[in-house]
């Protein structure tokens, strides 16, 4: 009965990118700990970038310097 | 000084249910525990079905099975 | 599906006392958005005292202010 | 590698005050635990009013009230 | 920068089978998002069987019930 | 009414330490949100070394690296 819960930044991750992650995460909890895939929940929280903090700035402010920094 | 969340699929959730949901945990809180009301928090996320996934499946797709099984 | 998290002090809940947690919150969930008791999760947290806070002060501290007002 | 996720009512927040939050927490966790801001991450979620209870009622029943005793 | 929460019952899980659970869960977001293993966090959560409800019943006694069956 | 999570390795916290989290985290949601610290909630989580992976290993592991590199 495991529960997973993979919070990323909300930059565009498609359907099928979701189904591949519920897919895996599923898989992995059935391999290692031998769970049963039909109590197995995924859910997925995409954040805003504004909403994510590391290293004390928003991932909107990372990205704005990482794209500055690369012209 | 209870932390209640509620977890459920983003499928049409009303205010109603979501007051009957605050009400009918606060309660349980009260009487099993004899917690204050006052301080008892109640929080409900509701998740888009492509981000929700059961049985290595999102509820998007399950939903789709079960409404084409069902003609 | 739902995924139901309650979070508590740890402060001696029984053993009765989260069956009847656990009971009632998949009873709340079936009974207000007609969900299946089969894939409802509930999760109780216990909490040290130390660890929670509260208008800036931890539980034990206030609870130690609290059995100091009642003598 | 500490890991803060702040959870308010979703009224008007700025991208100022969550870059405020971002840095607080962070120096925070820098200042009481001597922890590496590069591996602090904040999460603010935002929760609707009608999605978060306290003393029985949602936050839009209660702002409702507060509107109505001011008047 | 993901996070993944993985919250299982806690009945003897290794060191090894939670090593296994890290990797597993760090690769899945390098596969599928393509995500900086650097910064992803993956925390496990052992709960106590008593505190983990499904089917309205804690899997202490759920557990209880497979074994009897099983005789 | 905010809610803090703050999720730290289990690495010799004192309780004093908790309490200057849980006091700086209630003021700085006073200061930049002019919440009320009698409902803000800062809930601190320990999770074991092992229990917290990054960088696609333990904590565990991690620091055992670091010690043999400090030699």
């Amino acid at each position: 009965m495991p529960y997973v819960n993979i919070r990323v930044t909300d930059e565009g991750v498609t359907a099928e990118q979701k189904q591949a992650l519920i897919e895996g995460a599923t898989d992995l909890l059935v391999r290692v700990l031998d769970k049963d895939p039909a109590t197995t929940f995924v859910i997925i929280d995409e954040v805003a970038t504004d909403n994510w903090g590391v290293d004390r700035e928003s991932v909107t402010a990372r990205r704005r310097r990482e794209t500055a920094g690369r012209k």
